[in-house]
């Protein structure tokens, strides 16, 4: 099955689209391919920077279970070489998990944070942001956005709010779980609060379980680094929303800046 | 390009063989034909049992690149259909790791335990483990092998060293880059030290990240659960070196046994 996208202009970070963006084209097409309302599992090895105009993708079905779909793919650029490869498990989540049809342990919290109105839109035109900060209403945790100022707040750490922007109506889109896997790509990356280069930190691999529909509201996410070894770096990233749970759980593999 | 393999019989777990083991056939494959010598991120949706007989692995190439190769492919079992699915990414890991030479930071350490002689084996012989102990040299933590007398730790963490068996010469093979694929995977349920149904826990997705070579010896390896949510629970692994260096991370998505 191939679907047809666009990379829209606005959306690139130095000329290329983010990550998240990317992935989140290709993650519909697979969810529309799979026949199943949810991402539960993708992963997306990235390939090559994305670049404004047509792409596609490429769908082709693994497996249909009773339970779960899957399916891989390739986002093709305008080109036909591949930018993203991903493989992805499709299922119907939970929008209204009730903690006594399943087991349940929580071993962490959100991350605390001054409230959604209280932190500062992160916005393109007010300082030196990628071009897709207009696109997302992302609000830096005070503490963790001081790189922006050419600080450091010591810990590899990065929290933050994710919503989309508000229309000309004033009103919001809710997001989906599609919007989540974007929301795992959205962020700065962690190490620019740390004494390494800030410079472009190009991803390697991106995997994101989404673990429940998200409750309307803006998100609550983090993103930690516990090793930046051999040149690599991970990040894992925590998504809760507005009534406290966690809806998804991210991990990437990324290359460290040269510098 | 396709490659023809084996399940032998001995690897299985009621059955059913292992998952990790399972990984190994196919990460072996793709290694070969990604023409790199190490995993550097792997990730498999386990779509189906795998059982004693021949498998094939059907590799795709996606991109041959300067620093990395991605290829994807599928598992297949002797009637054709995919066991797993995979993509991965290889390329060239250090075995000499010289922090000198790159940004280091590490905020872990390796798990403290009583030395590999001092932990007992676990041998399927012994008591009620899977057929497939025989075929790894597998040494919990005491503190974390108390399920198998029917007691709980209370952390959803399972400890322990992985190494491969001691052949009839007395030596050990060592542990290469595929070998860590296999021991992230060979572990006992973290669950099984919480209250939670004991039973299979199938695993829905996992993605490995080699950091880098192993050096030779037993490898001490952790696994922690933090959110069991919705019917699904995340398993995080970090498997160190006898160095103290972590060789591999890795994050699996399962489903909570049914009970």
């Amino acid at each position: 099955m191939r679907f047809a996208g666009e990379v829209h202009d606005g959306w690139d970070i130095g000329g290329n689209a983010n990550g998240g963006y990317l992935l989140a084209i290709a993650a519909r097409a697979m969810r529309d391919a799979s026949g199943r309302p949810d991402p539960v599992s993708v992963t997306a090895h990235y390939l090559r920077p994305g670049k404004p105009g047509p792409v596609s993708v490429e769908v082709q079905p693994v497996k249909e279970g009773k339970t779960f779909a899957s399916v891989r793919a390739n986002l093709l650029g305008a080109d036909g070489r591949p930018l993203l490869s991903l493989l992805g498990t499709f299922g119907t989540l939970s929008s209204t998990l009730d903690a006594s049809e399943h087991h349940e342990l929580v071993d962490a919290a959100p991350p605390e944070m001054p409230s959604f109105e209280e932190c500062k839109p992160r916005q393109h035109a007010a300082e030196l942001a990628p071009a897709f900060m207009d696109k997302v209403d992302l609000r830096l945790h005070p503490d963790d956005s001081v790189f922006s100022s050419g600080q450091k707040s010591g810990e590899a750490r990065m929290r933050g709010w994710f919503a989309w922007p508000e229309g000309a109506d004033g009103e919001r889109e809710e997001v989906d779980t599609i919007g989540l896997l974007q929301a795992t790509d959205a962020f700065p990356p962690t190490i620019f609060n740390v004494e390494l280069p800030v410079g472009w930190v190009p991803t390697v691999e991106l995997t994101t379980h989404v673990r429940a529909r998200p409750a309307p509201g803006p998100l609550r996410c983090e993103f930690t680094t516990r090793f930046v070894t051999g040149g690599f770096l991970e990040e894992d990233g925590e998504v809760w929303d507005a009534t406290g749970r966690l809806v998804a759980q991210s991990r990437q593999l990324a290359l460290v800046p040269r510098g």
